[in-house]
């Protein structure tokens, strides 16, 4: 703290990501990365870049990636927005259309960070309990609001609400924006992008860096009627007109135009996270049904925190939070099957297990 | 505008950069870009980048970075700060330091980007007007205030200040941040970065858009009191905790560790500066005096419009602003001799000239 800061960030609680330890050989199953490489055509791409246009400045508007998600989700242009990665998306999307005179409303158990933004711009919040098997109930979403944020899947229980309830609850909430946060979408849940045509006050947020193996390159992405797009471009063109790199611009089109390779990497991620759910069940875990590339489980017989730190001891990271109802879970990414085979080794081997 | 929108943003104006035509074939001399491809070590990182590693998220402190700027500059790590392009960096200064009670003293004419950020955070400001000569007396920010900011050299002048005229202000204005935009300093102009161990309150912005001929790879950074950069990293990390990519990252530790590349490429756009400036007088140009990769030049026969127009259908883009003092002005980036050669025939060739 220093007396030159603007007094509105001295209480400032910032956003904590999962570790990034520069150690060799750790199994690292805690910030939901893929484990699978990017699109083969990503080498290519570096491969026949001219690096002397790297002198110039990106495409601002980073058009060429706007076409491509447009047809990857049969879009127009103008309903697309690109981002330095999908937390500099919600940023924006907070300061652009979220900060309203009645209370956003948002679920009590989900992505930290929302409440990091909600703290950057002194909005009003009312969180929203999950139900006793930690869903989120959308039902009880519908009470005045100034808007509405939740990811489908949630994080970090996994778990998603089906389009059918998106639908009853856009359908009953029209006067308010309604983001929903599909970061892991793409492991097994229902895109509401499917429902942007029909609904003005819908926005729904996407990224690059779980199911296309892009997180080092910071890709994130917005979809929604074009008055909220236009919201999100003023704000951000007030904020820094050009986040999106050329390279990131250039490797984010390739990916997009390989989907036989998406598809594939994402199949596989979605049978090794079959396989390590029953694998724990089988070891007495409670693992909550996952739409996304980790599970969230946790076991009668030990802590949370005791089994992160048995882990850890033997070079395997998992993520574990110290909040109230989910202090005892686990949030335990997808690796590879080497990885998750590994990880069910040592969790047998322990003595209360 | 859209009832969706926060009420906060409907009245914002966002900033326009210089356009960034797809057309071939425009010598392109509109928003300050390098003519020179940057260190060709830039090749190599892209060739030897292991795209597997892209899975992953980049190091959210940019160590590597860090460390290599520090080492460049003379600092410790914790006086180093990393952004997506110097405009987030400004965001970010604006919104962690410069967001205070009293106002905010900034030139009447300088980046324009500046008024955006005061809009966007809602900061009273109070505007000061250059000299008769187009200079920034510093003299006259000696008063009450929340915080200064201009830029050194300024823009769109390109007049530089003396460093002992900025450690006056420092040495009677203790009790607010200054903020130094070190753009293009590396053109001529004297870094304040001497000065950072002396004042606390002394925070230097820079970039390696203009001088590193990486402005397609967005990093800016920013260089003051472990206190200031602690202030900026809560605000990042209450924002977009990952807003720099792996690739950006190590490209730019390359650009850094070529420091001959980078002088030798200095000096080439100081020598076509200079002659630039010649030929432009012996036209009867009025030319400001530039420590920058632009001159700003006005001539008293024809108008600023007039002349852009005519450049532009000869396909050389310049920019001009319809701004009062300087909407006769044009700011033209230095490009190749070649390129500055074309531009003075052109304008050899103009029948008011």
């Amino acid at each position: 703290m220093s007396r030159f800061w603007s007094p509105s960030i001295q209480s400032l609680v910032p956003y904590t990501p999962g570790e990034q330890p520069q150690v060799e050989g750790l199994i690292k199953l805690n910030t939901n990365e893929n484990p699978y490489p990017p699109a083969p055509a990503v080498r290519d791409v570096l491969d026949q870049f001219d690096t002397s246009r790297l002198r110039l400045y990106p495409d601002p508007e980073s058009a060429l990636l706007k076409q491509s998600l447009a047809h990857t989700h049969g879009l127009n242009t103008n309903q697309v927005f690109i981002g330095n990665g999908s937390d500099e998306v919600l940023a924006l999307t907070f300061m652009a259309l979220l900060r309203q005179d009645k209370p956003l409303l948002l679920p009590e158990t989900t992505y930290s960070f929302y409440n990091v933004y909600i703290d950057l711009y002194g909005i009003e919040a009312r969180h929203i309990e999950l139900t006793d098997d930690f869903r989120i109930d959308l039902s009880q979403y519908q009470q005045p609001n100034g808007g509405i944020i939740f990811a489908n899947p949630n994080a970090p229980t996994g778990i998603s609400v089906p389009l059918s309830e998106i639908r009853a609850l856009l359908e009953s909430n029209t006067d308010s924006v309604v983001v929903v946060d599909e970061a892991y979408v793409d492991f097994g849940a229902e895109s509401a992008t499917a429902l942007i045509d029909q609904y003005p006050n819908l926005l729904v947020t996407q990224t690059f860096s779980k199911s296309r193996s892009l997180a080092g390159l910071r890709i994130g992405c917005a979809f929604g009627h074009a008055d909220l797009i236009e919201a999100l471009e003023r704000v951000k063109n007030s904020f820094n007109s050009y986040p999106l790199d050329m390279l990131a611009q250039a490797v984010a089109v390739a990916s997009l135009e390989d989907e036989n390779y998406f598809r594939s990497r994402l199949d596989q991620v979605i049978a090794t996270r079959e396989w390590t759910n029953q694998q724990l069940q089988t070891l007495g875990f409670e693992v909550l049904p996952s739409h996304t590339n980790f599970v969230f489980a946790s076991h009668p017989n030990v802590s949370g925190a005791e089994l992160m730190a048995y882990l850890r001891e033997n070079k395997i990271l998992v993520r574990h939070f110290t909040k109230p109802r989910i202090e005892n879970h686990l949030r335990i990414t997808i690796g590879t099957d080497d990885e998750m085979q590994t990880l069910i080794n040592y969790l047998q081997q322990h003595p209360k297990l």
